[in-house]
């Protein structure tokens, strides 16, 4: 069989691989702790459940619309305009089968073959795949490490920038390593996609994953929201990873063709998941307001424990379940040859299974630095303590 | 907002645009009669509403691995191989958010930009579409009515292949038309697949919706199973239209890259709806069977109508839930001067809505007789009663 070309572009999440070893180190009888996960061992709060259950009993089991049902167009506009600041209607709302299906329909809107398209590495890997699969130019864009978490590399944006430059990825609240900008950042970012004419790429799966303080997003901020699509899901806020149902909400011309994109690949998202996702945004919150204690309990623990490793460092990120650890110290104590060797001794010799770096796209020039990743929200307290106790007593041995 | 280019190729399902006629004549008031739907106003047999909603209460509500989760990669495997005298292995099955989704994939995958493709007409509009948007070049081919039903257009097969020619979509069970090969033309069809080397998507979403006879799969004909993509979907089944979850069959190669497009696009199908697709294969059959005993009835009563109507001629085809109406006489003796008079008129005069050939692609040389659609799918016997009765009174005055 001869594969178009454009597959010879596709990428993948090579993170998937972490989880292979992990699950054969487990099937061979060892203990596993996961923090390579993105995903959780949370339910999803039982009247989202109940609600989908009632959904499908009343019939809701036929198409809905490729824009996704009235309903939730409009509860989508008011509540993610409401924690923004912003006025959406539900024109500006096209349901999604998740957040991911956003990345890659906003660039088969936008971005034409040749197009640079400036995207955040260490970074989620899909953006890098759709934009060279697309055939754009991938263009990256690093955090540099502060005493209080991680910027983005302004210099390197600014020098990246061409006459072929039009689009940029954006993730506040980041996946891996759970930086945020403050606003003297985020407005050097609007200013800079004004300047250069940029559409950007709002990702904001973590906005409402946040333990203090109170999310931003950049297109609240003056001449941006005609500029951004923002991408909405419920897969963290609601513990809902396995509903696939999320939103993009933008300028309703792109939205239009979000729509038709829509009626192309999925016809709609699963009409019942989609009542489902109503009652989440406008019944009780007391779920989501108790994941967020569970998952803030789980970081000060795991901040705390790895702090007292010799070697690692990092900062108590109030955003995302993610927390990204240089441990350039241990990997030079321990005399490793690649993040690779430091992952795989890890796991043999305690069971603590993360992700590295490398697993968010190729380091760019000049990092000095080794950091690693680990998610917190598929392991409970009682595993991370037993886990990260493990790996310190390894990695300080 | 400047669009890319691609977007510019991109088609839609303009049948919606009929839906969007029949609501606004109802929302004034107007008694409308659904023919024009291809959903179902049958809901989901209730053991797979309750192993969905179980599913949901075990915790199935986080990621799925992304072919699909094991159980039901194997029991499609099982399943649509048995039933097609094939033999599968869980590593040929990639689960797909509907059937849908499999056109794009399949495309993505195989066709360079400027390969020719070959697809039904009418048809389903999203062949044409996507074939175009992926910067192929569509080419339809036709069906020729016949005393018991249609066959396909050999002759215009045969002259539109060309060193270019690389694919073509073939739906056996067609929608709009209702037809089905008879093993002659199956094997016609599958000789010339292999004679030049084409790779045949084979969309069967109609396979089990049938009242007389067997249904038979171009995979299971000699040296076809390596070149067959199979397209499966629980929607019509199961009445699960608004589940989203189907299935690819075919060659590992071709599976592992749409299993690496389901990374980059939906992630996974939503978890514990695989489980509920798992009861629907493995489960009580009673549900099915039902459905089945409902829609034939829907048929029967439908087609004697129909033929009932001076003008009108229908065949009464064993599989779809659909049927092509030759309307000629009718068009004539009211001297309509297109078929959108025909049916704005129809739905105006009787509230009975319809799609034309026209909602299928855009009419071949040579077609002299006007056709349109009826899905009985979504309509009551008591309802198809009347709105029939109307539409005669009205077509023979």
């Amino acid at each position: 069989m001869k594969w178009a070309k454009r597959i010879g572009n596709l990428g993948t999440e090579t993170a998937f691989a972490v989880s292979a070893d992990a699950k054969a180190w487990a099937e061979k009888g060892h203990d596993v702790f996961p923090f390579h996960l993105g995903d959780m061992n949370i339910r999803t709060p039982l009247n989202i459940i109940e609600a989908g259950h009632q959904a499908m009993l009343d019939g809701k089991t036929g198409y809905g619309p490729a824009p996704g049902i009235p309903e939730l167009r409009a509860a989508l506009a008011e509540d993610v305009g409401r924690a923004r600041g912003l006025a959406f209607a539900a024109e500006n709302v096209s349901v999604q089968p998740g957040g991911k299906p956003s990345i890659g329909k906003w660039l088969m809107a936008l971005m034409e073959e040749g197009d640079e398209v400036l995207y955040p590495n260490p970074g989620y890997p899909i953006y890098e795949s759709q934009i060279e699969y697309l055939g754009g130019v991938a263009v990256p864009y690093g955090y540099v490490p502060t005493d209080s978490g991680f910027t983005i590399n302004r210099e390197q944006v600014e020098a990246a920038i061409t006459p072929r430059t039009r689009l940029i990825f954006y993730n506040n609240g980041q996946n891996p390593i759970g930086a945020e900008s403050d606003d003297e950042e985020m407005q050097w970012l609007a200013d800079l996609a004004q300047k250069h004419d940029l559409q950007v790429f709002s990702d904001e799966p973590y906005f409402d994953i946040r333990y203090a303080g109170k999310s931003k997003s950049i297109a609240s901020l003056p001449g941006m929201q005609e500029r951004t699509l923002i991408a909405y899901t419920f897969s963290k806020k609601y513990a809902m990873t396995g509903w696939r149902v999320g939103g993009a909400l933008g300028p309703q011309p792109l939205i239009d063709v979000f729509n038709k994109l829509n009626v192309n690949y999925e016809s709609c998202t699963a009409t019942f998941i989609q009542h489902a996702a109503v009652e989440a945004l406008q019944g009780d919150q007391s779920g989501y307001q108790s994941i967020i204690q569970i998952l803030q309990e789980r970081r000060d623990v795991l901040v705390d424990l790895l702090n007292s490793i010799e070697g690692v460092s990092v900062y108590r990120a109030p955003v995302t379940f993610y927390l990204f650890a240089d441990v350039t110290g241990v990997y030079q104590r321990k005399n490793y040859a690649s993040q690779a060797d430091l992952r795989q001794e890890a796991l043999k010799q305690t069971g603590v299974s993360f992700c590295s770096r490398s697993h968010f796209g190729k380091p760019l020039p000049n990092e000095d630095r080794v950091f690693i990743r680990f998610a917190y929200s598929g392991i409970d307290v009682d595993r991370i303590q037993a886990g990260i106790g493990k790996l310190k007593a390894f990695w300080e041995s």
